[in-house]
């Protein structure tokens, strides 16, 4: 047995939410974020002997969102990316400092009142170093469901396969996914309303024969249409919609009637990028 | 010590997930819903001798929703009714059938495909007995926010009391509500549309100097206007949004930059009726 | 169209998690309960015009939750008591005051280390006016599973009736059961003690022909032991373990693999009590 | 912009929970597992044009589970192992296999009655390739705390800081530890066991300036204790437990009574290893 020694490691203030209200009269603008930080870098003394010298508190760092919130928020990419450069700035012994944001949506009843829109949120995802930062936008339990255009058969068959092919079927999803971008300023905003608009579009629109296929079909709509972003990595689970055996009650189910399953479920993963896309360096952690 | 006797109780198979597809060809709809059914009755023997022979399986039961959705779905509050008119009827035993539906909302992306419209949940309560009908519509997980028009003070201090009065809060919410109707046939979609605008309106338009108030000017709106409602009970959790301190940091913060808390919340319940409604009944279980 | 009118309704702060440390050099105690305050009386003012002249905040029911606790906190049904007593007492606009508690049990590592002792709760729940107090003792979460001594046949057969009978299935619920006692002095930790083990070994001895006649063993075996109490209800959750059909594969099956379903789930629900039980008045909310 | 490409993916069948019953006449045995299956390999033609005829579907993942654990499971980490390899060597395009397991624990009431040890569960994660196997076993939801033996001071302050050092706080975390075995054959029971035992040992027994020093302390004891376990990943939120300020009720509070916080929390995420420890390869994922 080798000696012991200390590896990878980070620690942070995790989900600091934080709501800032923008007045201006007759109509107020609001932004509610969960925010959190995680630094890396020099920190083996606090783990060897309990040293503190060099660790800026996650106390500290909640403190600090509050405060950066007090100038202001605006799109959660550029909020992440002055948290993140501050901490990398702020401490000789923060090498790396990743911001996760979680943006919950609003829609607006009135000039000073909102209603919660969906339990979808929007993602960031800021990592930067002294020397370089990186930008990973997203979105987040988008729940989509086909009724129509759905079909999957032509698998292989092992002595443990069951399932009957379809060629009609539910599919039903929960979207999560983050997209890398290629630089660090950009018009955010527009890309995530392009993005979200091409991932339902997509979803949609292309006849499924798998949810890989529809996988593939959403990150490359995406892709072709927002040159800014480079990759896209998508989690999928099939919520699976099981037609429900109606026969012994002497009735048909031509595909109406579905019993939704919550486990155990299918979950597909996958990555669409560009075959030029610079290196991921230290954006997806 | 006096003898031990068997007191209320009832059964039955809760949380079935029934999807509803109804196909016209370039158009679907679907309905998506859990679906809980309680019955109560003369079931004495399976709880003191184990002699079924009077129980209705919660398994016979789930099999009976996913019949009855077959036969279309329809509006949940008629779906109720259907179902718990069957399990009254269908077995001597079954004195009391009350069947609870959650209606979880989708918004059309196109003739086939679906978005989630929000955590938002419409709901049902239907009660039957060989007698009688109850219809309980309602929501729950309606989030509402207000930067502006809430104040809270005036109330008494003891020794207990730190909080400071103001004339300026974010007030937070999680709207349930559910409103009981004074018969059993009705546009059912229509008064639901009709009181959740309602609900959202007042929230919005009512200069709130409590949260009690706000509550009974919400429910005072949908009554006024809604007359097949005859009450309506309301839980609304305030959940809190702290301004944060930032004179430490050499910073103002004029209600701008707050805190949302989790817990502990305060949680405001209360019921708003005419003053002529018929006897609840059953209604509320 | 009759007037509107306020009808039932109660507010106060929910889910105050306060952690207690008793010091005594080598050897710490500590109790981590949950607690929430639910207040009623004459607020009618707060609702209908806003002023909180009466309003005792639930900002200073927190705080007095939290200096009460400095007093110590002893059984949780005698803290409840302190604590209802209290607000009933604090106001003149109080006319009931309601409080419910979740005990989280550590266990002891060594003097002043804890490991969290299960998801299981111990519950309490004290009501007060100013003549009256009710006790509710009880327990949530406790998970339990046969593997043998379960059946379940004999039940009616209609239209959508499809489940096989049994006379070997798997058994499994989550237990919350709560118990009224007649009086307000007690051993409260020796009646919950004695509660526990007695569900306990009533659900592993009792050969069960239904779930609903275990639960009535389980409450009847409580009652007969416990002269204390008077009154028990529970909810069982029947959370099935299907057989799995391997015979696809050449496998038979002869129930050894189940899979573990979340929904739906039987709810079976039931009240056991002495047949001279005092009035349970506002014990139960 | 570049072409656009298929990088990364996996799937297969998540959370397919699984109970297995082994009878032996007056005592039963039970295991409780939910499975997760992820198969990455040569799957661009489903992404690409819809062609399954190399994906083995996640239904018959989940059947193979089933079919597996009616020959007896074992320790999780060799029936993992079995799983894994299995589907590996099923399919030709399967050129890596991850199976992640979470055991339920059971403590016994009687011969054949069970009662849930607590929210704690035990991990492992088992990949394999044609050439290669890795083992990882661990914990997760393992809740535990100080009330003495635990200070932090010594900390930079920048103008976001305001905590106050202190040197006598309530540490508390739930401890999620993942460790990875030098090999594929082993004492899996007992390597957990000593494990577990030693994480708590150490916790209990490390006066902590810091929980980086603690976490180190814990990873520590294990590895040198278990010469099997190479590395050793622990992730511990700080479970925050403020010292609630009692002075505007005339009371003191000398680290007696704690307001327990959920969000937002530290997160304290390390690495402990061998300095010889073997290449992870794709242990972790």
């Amino acid at each position: 047995m080798g000696g012991i020694v200390l590896g990878d490691n980070q620690y942070g203030k995790a989900e600091t939410h934080v709501v800032r209200v923008t007045r201006s009269g007759a109509r107020d603008d609001i932004k509610d974020l969960t925010v959190s930080v995680a630094l890396a870098g020099d920190f083996a003394a606090t783990h060897l002997t309990g040293d503190n010298s060099r660790v800026l508190t996650t106390d500290t760092q909640k403190n600090t969102v509050f405060a950066f919130a007090r100038e202001g928020i605006g799109e959660i990419e550029d909020f992440g990316l002055r948290l993140a450069r501050h901490f990398v700035g702020e401490s000789g012994a923060v090498e790396r400092a990743r911001v996760t944001i979680e943006d919950h949506p609003w829609e607006r009843i009135d000039g000073h009142a909102f209603v919660r829109a969906g339990s979808e949120k929007r993602l960031a995802t800021i990592t930067c170093t002294k020397d370089g930062a990186w930008v990973v936008g997203g979105l987040t339990d988008l729940v989509v469901l086909k009724s129509a255009g759905s079909e999957f058969w032509g698998y292989p068959r092992d002595r443990y396969t069951t399932l009957p092919e379809t060629k009609d079927r539910i599919l039903a999803t929960a979207v999560t996914a983050r997209w890398r971008f290629g630089g660090t300023q950009n018009d955010w905003a527009r890309s995530f309303g392009e993005a979200r608009r091409l991932l339902l579009e997509a979803f949609a629109q292309k006849h499924s024969l798998s949810l890989q296929q529809t996988l593939y079909a959403m990150g490359e709509a995406a892709l072709k249409a927002i040159p800014e972003i480079v990759e896209i990595r998508m989690s999928m689970p099939n919520k699976h919609h099981f037609v429900v055996d109606l026969s012994p009650f002497g009735l048909t189910n031509e595909n109406e009637v579905f019993y939704a399953a919550d486990r155990p479920y299918g979950l597909i993963e996958g990555t669409v990028m560009r075959d030029d896309a610079p290196d991921a360096g230290l954006a997806w952690g």
